[in-house]
């Protein structure tokens, strides 16, 4: 099959790559031109421009991009939308908000157009593993396109069949999903990668602890002297916590054990605080992911106006001056 | 009546003004003789040392020991112990973990001493406005030594009565309470302080929205110009979240209204912890006093071990490099 | 000066009744035919539908709207906004989104309305003490409606005055601001809701674990018996918790002590779920506003899918049965 | 080798039957002798009293006490201290506090007897994948014992090698470690727990959003229609949260998929709490681990002391009733 792809970083020039080792095509675009002579060196066709793109698909045509969420994003969907044809298809693989994508694919159902929205996890790992997909639009069209997901997505490998499970649609054991209609897939990644962050911070929380009952600041009959690579690495055999974060944290900590290669400011993306918006809507209460969150802007170790009010507060009625006074 | 005083610091000092300006005496000690001189020079009887103390007083003895936790009180009230006699009193005035009280009542009982634990919160306005204090101990003994608590409390001053109050014990209106037996004082006064950290955790984050929807960091759009100082004002007048502590916070914002006088770096009492020790024993669920602390270890902004692993995961699934590496 | 006010439920016949105590007067509107006919008897004028309230107006109207958030106000600010003419004022002093302010009044400024939000606090005690009320809009538009503010708002009472403070501007210490552009008024009042959740959290966990340290689950030995209704009260004299919200606790404590007059399944309104929206655009961490919120969520006592999630997992990898499985 | 076995449960009968598939002899009791049959029809000694256990093993003994943590463990543990000879091991495998173990240490100590704390994972899937195990103790005596422990644990088995990874101790990747001295298997098993709570929280929040996204009360333009069994399935593959508490929820969802054989009445258990303990001893800010507890407290669905004082603090200052009466 072919696709036409925009924005060929990690994640979009892998699946090009991906698509390419199993005998698909593809018309790819950058804003950088490395990028695209490096995947036309691949057997991609490279082009200059959207136009191009476009002139270069057959139809019905369906173009994926791969762009940061936001601006990026919108403003290369405005113009496809511009330049395609009734009955192409675009496809957003980015971590766009769900809210976004309906209200695209309404606009652009307008023209005849459809629109597909794929939430998409597995980082740089996806070109050797595959791609987890979770995928919104409209049944028809994600049919359609199947042999691209098919083919993008993990497949069934060595994991284990799970249990009493019975499906007429074998999708999900392959590794992909149709979620539902257009920010269906995006709405499932979110969730994805909320709690992925409140799984992070269990293990972050858990080693701070590990770690710290090393420290010299304990009185020396409460100190002990873990050794927290020895402790990821049992855990991965047999325990409650085996998990791909896991093996990705005892990797970290066979390398370097006191992480001293990292300063520990963490960002966190719009799929976090929209996880938190959304189990507002529906009055959820996730204190797991929200404080998950809050621990990521503590990470970045700004001073907030907030401890001051504190420190305000306890100068006001206890005299109290703060120990570390900058 | 007659009162030792072990401790001048803030507390121990002006409880013995308050003390003497109602007509009772006191015989004061501390390490720092500056201390000393300076209460005998308001009409104390100023010692040298423990003994001295002891001698000073008319049986039955009731001895005053403010000092910080752990420690230093710990070792003041085992030499009292060896130089009071049955019938004696000892009173801890500070921050004791109150399964201390519990043990050392118990220990001191053997010896016919008494032990009462007061938990005292007023601060640095105690001396006039009088002090809030939550006893603990044998109801007799706290009978006894009523009239020393009942200049130091506040008194019913011009706070409008609670509705429908009726109660055989005027005490609580006056501001102080018999709460229990030994340990019982000291839960009280520790359940306070969580509160407190609740309460003033619910100002520090409710300001810091209000302070960054002003931030520079924000679209012009969506970004106010809202005075903090102001707004601490008006809600004195007549909102919900009327109290003392947003007094404190518009005085400072009255003067500092950007608080740069603060670093924002703030300290954390025993009080705080053991709250939350308690509440795990009795399977209480206190998200609100636990992340209070949980702000307060992070305001002091040392980065933990757990954001390392953070980072070190994101780097291991996604290629995340740090956005802020020092 | 002139008023007319839509919505006469506790808040708006309040909002009407205090005017025209102080020489104001009233043109007032209800769906409720009986609600309009108790305040012509105290003095207003009673109209039965939005036309005649606009015509019985003299210009420029003002029009006061106090209804449900949502849907009742908007409704009917759309049917003003095509009654009124160009120099009218819409007063929208319900609990509305601060973005719809800022929509609104883009909408409104072309016929040539002004519109201004007042976020309201004071609740069933306004009429006596005043509302504390944060203004949105233009600054022109609060100036010229300042009689009506100044009456509605506590004045300066019997509050002491913050220390230090010196401001331009007096409406702050006579309990009511012009907080900024239209949606400012609504914004600050949000945060203060967001506050107010977090400091009744904060009492309600404390008072939790005071209550279950009486219970008789806890062995004997680590039982106290204490007076929950005298430690409110004793805190209110003197402590750092002092506030309108524990004086309101002491008097539901003396004259219910253990509150078996309430179940404990507790609402909320938009505002608590909106701190937290504003929160995530502003990338603050607000742990106890949040929670606070859970809190509230999880108070209604419906379990939760997420709760089954759990006991699937420990049956999965335990064999744990439930142990009250209903 | 040869090991006695006190307490016959799940997990203690399946380690004799692992023990015993593999070699070794063993001689086990049971208060339930019903459980001591079963096993000594398997192959091992079966005795009626705990003398007859000691007298049954080779010096110098060691036995593995499997039973509840607290008093059981406590007894059995003080009765087999007067029963065993110098040079003699208990090891204790329940879930113990650690800091029981330290002190039991040092009481066994002065009696020439080891004390060796294991803790445990693994659940009901030991017997045929192995025991993950965490363990404390002198070094000398765990060696001695290794036998027994590279029995019981998992081995090497198919997981992938950890990258980078150099030991001079391959003990962890045959999934057991010697952690410390006795009190630090049980520590670092403690945290493990405290992890295992965190991330089932986070995928029970994540599933909980997702499963109300379904829900009627939504309206309808807002709503999906989410297959949690699906999205729990296609996880498996790729994704950043695989791990086997993912491939459990699959397993439950697949089988049930709205979880209708539950009620989600969550229980916790000491380790939990206690890891709460630590990170307060520690100051470690661990807002996912304890909320985490906390949301198992609220699991079981009683209503709490502190959220009546809610719902009295909004009667009395905005006469809100109740929505939910009962």
């Amino acid at each position: 099959m072919q696709l036409g792809i925009i924005g060929l970083g990690r994640m979009g020039g892998n699946i090009a790559r991906r698509l390419m080792l199993n005998g698909h095509t593809t018309v790819v675009y950058d804003r950088n031109t490395a990028f695209v002579e490096a995947l036309a060196a691949e057997g991609s066709t490279g082009v200059t421009d959207l136009p191009a793109l476009v002139a270069g698909l057959a139809k019905p045509r369906a173009v994926w991009v791969m762009l940061p969420a936001g601006a990026p994003t919108e403003e290369t969907i405005d113009t496809l939308s511009t330049l395609l044809e009734a009955g192409d298809t675009i496809i957003d693989g980015g971590n766009t908000f769900y809210k976004d994508d309906i209200r695209r694919a309404k606009t652009l159902s307008e023209k005849g157009l459809h629109y597909i929205d794929v939430g998409t996890s597995g980082g740089v790992w996806g070109l050797e593993r595959g791609y987890c997909m979770m995928i919104g639009g409209d049944a028809e069209t994600v049919k359609r396109l199947d042999p691209l997901f098919a083919t993008l997505a993990p497949g069934l490998g060595d994991i284990p069949r799970t249990k009493d499970r019975k499906s007429d649609d074998d999708r999900a054991e392959h590794g992909y999903i149709h979620a539902g209609p257009a920010g269906a897939g995006h709405f499932v990644k979110m969730i994805h990668n909320g709690i992925e962050y409140g799984m992070m911070q269990a293990f972050a929380e858990g080693f701070d602890i590990l770690q710290t009952k090393n420290s010299e600041s304990l009185p020396p009959d409460q100190r002990f002297d873990l050794n927290v690579a020895d402790i990821a690495e049992v855990w991965r055999r047999g325990s409650v916590v085996s998990s791909w974060l896991l093996d990705l944290t005892a990797d970290a900590l066979a390398s370097d054990p006191k992480l001293d290669g990292f300063s520990g400011s963490v960002a966190d993306s719009g799929e976090g605080r929209w996880t938190i918006e959304a189990a507002m809507e529906q009055a959820v209460p996730v204190p797991v992911l929200s404080n998950s969150l809050f621990s990521r802007y503590r990470s970045r170790g700004q001073g907030t106006f907030g401890d001051k009010v504190l420190s305000a507060q306890r100068f006001g009625f206890g005299g109290h001056v703060e120990t570390a006074k900058k």
